[in-house]
């Protein structure tokens, strides 16, 4: 048997936060998401499951900590208008999406139609990536430039839906600047 | 070996293809989506494989023609405005994808992520969807409406992605008229 990783309680060892994410990775590059169990991210990693049990309590967790730690988008444009920086935001994440590591995501959603311990980690996520959407919303607030008529959220809600949809049908490549405006300007007279 | 149904080339004989499409139901009930194979379908209609490849010729093709049959949406509600309109489509929609028989689209659209024919298939039901929901807006685009700021097939692609989104994430009890306004309606001050 090989030596196994220290365990230091519920406090994580950074190094072995990396050494299982790392492996995670590895497993995912090698065999894509169905090849990533909790038994062999442990065995890659020489850390016990109870750890990663510990850590990530699902296999869905550990998927999503994998996509996170490749992210690693730092923040959005701040364009002057709304309607720039929601364009900015569908660049930066269709940039991501279309590179090797950001592949991913869409196979998570795809796992999680299936996987209920995906789809909850997924929409953990998912209503934390809202809410920092939401820095859009305050600065267009700021500006003066919001009708008040729909919610932050509500806006935050319809980007990213944008969003997945051509990452789902594999449309990245699509004209972000056509879809801001879509979703920023009224469809009818006021 | 047992009798093959009669193949009458290129026109389909009705019968041989809702014995098809019976059998391809039939399978993904018990089964899911990945046990249709070609193979399994034309064993189970008493079918020449030749005959289901040139009516459909992916296993993705067959997927859409089965949800199609199943969906049988006789168009949406005229509610007299543009919102409403929407509300009507997501309400429609939502109705249909929680339906037992609905629960398979997600799964199509899971399968699309590793499979390029499923993914064919559902674009080209996509398009075709984006074309029927042009309809909305010709009815608004009569009543004076529309700004004419946004082309309709990108409002269409919106309340799509929105349809979407709200599918995956497994909330079909969210608020449609909610949606509906924030799709509409500007974000900011005109």
């Amino acid at each position: 048997m090989t030596e196994k990783r220290a365990s230091i309680g519920a406090r994580r060892n950074p190094e072995t936060e990396a050494a299982v994410l790392d492996a995670a990775e590895a497993l995912v590059e090698e065999k894509g998401i169905s090849g990533l169990s909790m038994e062999a991210v442990a065995r890659r990693a020489r850390a016990g499951k109870a750890t990663l049990y510990r850590w990530w309590p699902t296999r869905g967790a550990l998927l999503m900590a994998v996509y996170q730690r490749q992210k690693r988008i730092a923040g959005y444009p701040d364009t002057g208008t709304l309607e720039g920086d929601v364009k900015g935001v569908l660049d930066t994440l269709f940039a991501h999406w279309g590179r090797p590591e950001g592949r991913i995501f869409r196979h998570i959603i795809a796992a999680s139609q299936a996987d209920p311990d995906v789809l909850e980690a997924l929409e953990a996520y998912r209503l934390g990536r809202l809410e920092s959407l939401s820095v859009l919303f305050e600065r267009a607030q700021a500006r003066g430039e919001l009708s008040g008529e729909v919610p932050a959220r509500d806006m935050a809600r319809a980007v990213m839906a944008m969003a997945w949809l051509h990452l789902l049908v594999d449309r990245l490549d699509a004209d972000t600047a056509g879809m801001a405006r879509t979703l920023v300007r009224g469809w009818t007279v006021p």
